[in-house]
């Protein structure tokens, strides 16, 4: 967790997120007002804590991994700009000389990086994040990315990719980078990277196992290059084509 | 920056890394044998690392942002493979049972996360990072995935964007990227983010300014849905076209 991250919280009287990241973080929590919320109330919690901010209070909205990778940043913004509120930059030092809802976003580690240092160091190269989730998406347009991101021999880290209301859209897109990748590119899942439960498999492309995927898990699928050795997925950038060691 | 690190470096014994680098992190490498080195010095840097650690010395490579985003997590799987080496994952409570060279990839939160947090939320939809060095990597390649990555719509990441020995690259990866996204898609400059000298600059495909990039710059550009509003770059993920607010 980011220590930046951290002091936030530590001087916020509110904290608001999803049960399942508040729990994770419980004990920085003790002296707030806490509220949890279920999945699918982003749109309910983002104004909520919006709400709490205009009036002044310090408020902390948690999203997992960072806040501006598939989490909550965006939307924060989104609604503010439809309700058309003015919205200051944070500024540690100037922030008691000016009123109004100041806003600041605190980069974390994102989940595909903590998975990927679990793996070794399979995004060492150009890579590509993309979302399988065909709530807010359509379709077309995620099947586009993948095709594009395997075609130029992207890294893919796919994120939420597979969930009970879509149990199969992994296969599919798995069918479309096996288009451009041979089947025994690698591959991985990973589940729960750095909490409890953590669980990770190393595989290829045909052998990845989609009914081992959840909602919680990251799948990332290799490039070209990309090797599996001594258990360590690593993706070269190059560096011993050109040196010698 | 990430409290594991924090936590890593605090039970290390000797430090490498590039200068740069560990002169940001100076105060806590105050008990520590600290070994700088230069750019271009990376394979030699992470020999002399292997070694330490192979005569059971606690030994921290440092990385700016994510180790393994271009950093140097993978070079030094790729040297061990190279050199046949053991290499075993770091286990904190079996490590003192095992003999033999352990290995830990400690996360960070990359340097495009860190610049997208002080913009607003542009990697908030599927994203694709592009690194320009063509040092390792053919520019051909390179060439070809940026055309993939703006086809098909992903938010950009640019990485090593501008170096003294390869000016041009930039504006050629702007020329690609205008072919598919309008002169007026937002773009962004972040130098140095979160560091001395931090500098940032909102602006559009047609108007960045390509001699304001660095070595040490993020430039991200945005999707076809990316908005500028009150200073803020920000990639809706859809919500609002879902949900009322």
């Amino acid at each position: 967790m980011a220590l930046e991250a951290i002091r936030a919280l530590e001087s916020a009287e509110i904290a608001l997120g999803y049960k399942t990241y508040l729990d994770l973080i419980a004990d920085l929590l003790r002296d707030k007002i806490v509220i949890a919320s279920g999945m699918r109330k982003e749109v309910e919690r983002c104004q909520e804590a919006i709400g709490y901010a205009l009036r002044g209070r310090n408020t902390v909205l948690v999203s997992s991994g960072d806040a501006g990778i598939y989490g909550m940043a965006g939307l924060v913004l989104d609604i503010c700009r439809k309700k058309q509120l003015n919205v200051m930059e944070w500024d540690d030092e100037g922030r008691g000389g000016t009123p109004g809802f100041h806003l600041r976003i605190i980069p974390g580690i994102p989940a595909f990086n903590a998975a990927a240092s679990l793996l070794g160091a399979p995004l060492m190269h150009d890579f590509a994040a993309v979302s399988l989730s065909d709530h807010l998406t359509p379709w077309q347009v995620i099947e586009k990315r993948l095709w594009a991101a395997a075609e130029a021999d992207f890294v893919l880290a796919i994120y939420n990719p597979r969930s009970r209301s879509r149990p199969d859209l992994l296969e599919k897109a798995r069918q479309i980078i096996l288009r451009h990748r041979p089947p025994e590119t690698p591959a991985a899942i990973v589940r729960q990277a750095m909490r409890e439960g953590q669980w990770k498999c190393l595989t290829t492309l045909a052998g990845l196992d989609v009914g081992e995927v959840d909602m919680q898990s990251v799948v990332i699928v290799g490039n070209l290059r990309t090797y599996i050795w001594q258990g360590w997925m690593v993706t070269p950038r190059g560096y011993l084509d050109k040196y010698s060691v």
